[in-house]
């Protein structure tokens, strides 16, 4: 018992960064992070799903999926209700999460195309240092399972990118298409309707790959690798495939949800979560492991039944209201994190800047990083760092959050042909007061556009974009 | 605590009905429930808000409200997602939970009339028999604090309807209307536009009622009646003024909540049940009470700000969609109830005939009563006997729930000044797959409309519908 209370100190230490307590004590950087660094380093394990809705989950209110280990798992760690995606859909949010910048950073957004596709000819830049890449020195082992989407060529596959290991997707499931009629395609999904292939590490393991069992091999992987991982530290990044379309469930979730197709979907992603939960417990990991649940961005409505929900928040996937890139959002660490529900700020890329410094190590400094360190809310210590969100579309910014307030300047449907609608001055909303973003305020508070409008200088003052990554395709033999 | 076993038992006996388990066993009824009646009967206390909507608690997924009292409630007893008052507003919904019958039978709807008003001349018809009425012979205690709405006059009053105590508003705290300026009386609002009446028994003891220590003095007058009925059985109709506009709260409460004065009236109501359960825990009385929270019907959305959110279902307050008629409803029973989200379906009415029966007596059998016994839900042995729900608009039939299929024959808006609208076929939706009421489905599932019409048909059979009680008003003198 007295070990494990000091182990968990050490971690605490560790958390403080370079200046904490343990260096003021005297102690060497030898003692603490030398030969023992793997029992007192703590584990990461980061489950990623896609176009989850915000209001899909029992524990976020939907009436009908059934979510009983999420549901736990939040009643045991911190349910956030306030926690942002780095963009509205899968390619820029993706690399937002794992590089702790903002796309138009990186160059992972574009006007141009919105995702990378299977012809593209680009992916994430080598000189990003993803969340793997900065934990190696501090020798973590790490894998990728699930949907990659930054880059399907060689270079770019996650195990160019600081991942040991990979088995996946390199990108959507409803990508390369070959068969189906039109929309009916989706509504009634069949496996050999779309060509996608299935990887591990750099190989072409299966083509197509039998989506139905995704979700369960790629929890078979993650168990595996936390298995093998179990005497040194390690950051597992378990990225679905599913909650987006084409919908597919292994036979045991088929028809089993009281909300059809999707419902069963993301049952049996709740049933994986489980499984990798009670991996840890079972390996006596989890008192080490942070474990983060959330998603890359909202339910894509278009597809009606097939699409989720955001709840009470307005509109989903592909648009810069609350819909769009806010996200259910879980942490669990027991022992270290005590049950509650955030309503403070929070966003994907805050997870690369915490994640480092819980592992001992900082964020480069020779780039913006935009991940806030949000280690105070863990350990219930005080307030989150972030007051601030910027809401971009491709490489274009539509709206700020400050505070409770939020200004959209730019407004567009998610997918329809419209063009986007310039507001001057911006709309502003209340998100706590109006979280459903329906009562524009901007004329009671010019004091709010303003304080906003300084923020946007703010960011701009040091924003370089990054070169377009998603532009660019594949040429094509003449 | 083998003599606590052998009280739940005894209750659980009782539970059973006349038929139940100690009376086959042979045990006298004067065994059971003489002498020593009030230490086994289950007390009873129902909360019953005002105009909240389904999304307005944090168990229920409102991302701003803060509900710890109500989300411990919820995670110790049953949260229901299904769960329906018997119209979409006031006055017949609190005549619906009552007397456990659709207000159609007892003419508590109308359709010139919504509700009863300060020069309404009538009220709930004494011919009616009131959940305090029915639990009078087995010895109950009884108190309504709060709202009435079931009629003024004083032949109409709580204490005329079998309740022993009465401390509350005899209607809405939006009627007598002295000041303000339209609308913006509403949004800023005074104690002393307002000229209702705080009555206590047959009395007026305050006019204007302080509308701002409402919710304060009902939950002191709630904790004074638990403390002196500590030693008899009792049932407690809470029935809280707030969240209906015009919004009120205590000084300690104002300025509080995320979510503005809404969520500031939310969080002391909130407040307040943590003080009723905490009161029911000191006196000993917790495992021996059934305590149930809910709301009349959904959030009224014309009010903007001021009203509430029905989260992912569609509109609110005084319409047929689930939004006007689907609430919050927590369970809690501990040592009984075990903890749940249940997804069945149940209603007000329900309440009706489950208490009855809890207490040892049946519902009365020369008139219709719509309520069914939830017991075997409650009690985790089985699933809800209720398997429709009929959606009244006044006095006509609207909307008929069966299964998961709802059909909609006629549609309205809630507040606006247009016509009904009548749909042959009706609109079809699975509530299921489709909670938001979005995807009519109609042209595929003709079977389901055939199943409902003869719903409709076995309802209108024995429908006789009662005089209305509220289209009267007061003769004036001339």
């Amino acid at each position: 018992m007295e070990k494990q209370v000091t182990r968990r100190e050490m971690i605490r230490w560790a958390g403080m960064g370079a200046a904490g307590l343990a260096f003021s004590r005297g102690l060497s950087a030898a003692k603490l992070f030398g030969a023992d660094r793997s029992a007192r380093m703590p584990n990461f394990v980061i489950i990623f799903c896609d176009d989850m809705g915000y209001g899909d989950l029992g524990c976020y209110g939907h009436p009908t999926i059934r979510t009983p280990n999420l549901d736990r798992m939040a009643a045991e760690g911190q349910r956030w209700t306030d926690f942002y995606v780095g963009a509205s859909v899968c390619t820029p949010s993706r690399a937002a999460l794992l590089t702790g910048r903002l796309p138009i950073r990186s160059g992972m957004c574009s006007d141009t195309r919105r995702v990378l596709f299977p012809d593209s000819a680009r992916g994430l830049p080598q000189s990003e240092i993803t969340i793997s890449e900065a934990l190696k020195p501090q020798g973590y082992a790490s894998a990728c399972v699930g949907k990659w989407h930054l880059g399907h060529l060689p270079q770019f596959l996650p195990t160019n990118n600081g991942f040991d290991y990979y088995f996946g997707l390199p990108y959507s499931n409803d990508m390369d298409r070959v068969g189906g009629q039109g929309r009916q395609a989706f509504l009634d999904p069949k496996v050999e309707y779309w060509n996608v292939p299935l990887m591990r590490n750099g190989q072409i393991v299966e083509r197509p790959a039998d989506q139905n069992t995704l979700t369960k091999r790629y929890t078979e992987e993650a168990i595996r690798f936390i298995e093998r991982s179990r005497n040194r530290p390690f950051f597992l990044y378990l990225a679905h495939t599913m909650v987006h379309v084409p919908l597919f469930v292994s036979d045991e979730f088929r028809g089993r949800s009281l909300r059809g197709l999707y419902g069963d979907a993301v049952e049996e992603i709740d049933w994986s979560v489980g499984r990798v939960l009670e991996t840890l417990r079972r390996e006596r990991l989890a008192e080490n492991t942070l474990v983060v649940f959330t998603s890359d961005n909202g339910p894509w409505l278009t597809f009606d039944q097939h699409g989720g929900s955001a709840g009470l928040l307005r509109e989903g996937k592909g648009c810069t209201f609350e819909g769009g890139m806010r996200e259910p959002c879980i942490l669990w660490w027991p022992g270290t994190i005590k049950p509650a529900v955030i309503h403070d700020l929070g966003a994907t890329m805050d997870l690369y800047t915490t994640i480092l410094r819980l592992a001992g190590t900082e964020p480069p400094t020779d780039r913006v990083v935009d991940g806030l360190d949000l280690r105070p809310v863990l350990f219930g210590r005080g307030p989150s760092p972030r007051d601030t969100m910027f809401y971009y579309r491709g490489a274009r910014l539509y709206a700020v959050r400050k505070g409770p307030y939020k200004a959209h300047f730019i407004t567009q449907s998610a997918y329809g042909g419209d063009k986007p609608v310039e507001h001057d001055p911006p709309l502003l909303y209340h998100l706590g007061h109006d979280p459903s973003e329906k009562y524009d305020i901007a004329k009671d508070h010019p004091e709010m556009i303003e304080a906003i409008r300084k923020e946007v200088e703010r960011h701009r003052s040091d924003l370089v974009p990054g070169e377009d990554q998603l532009a660019t395709r594949i040429e094509k033999d003449p």
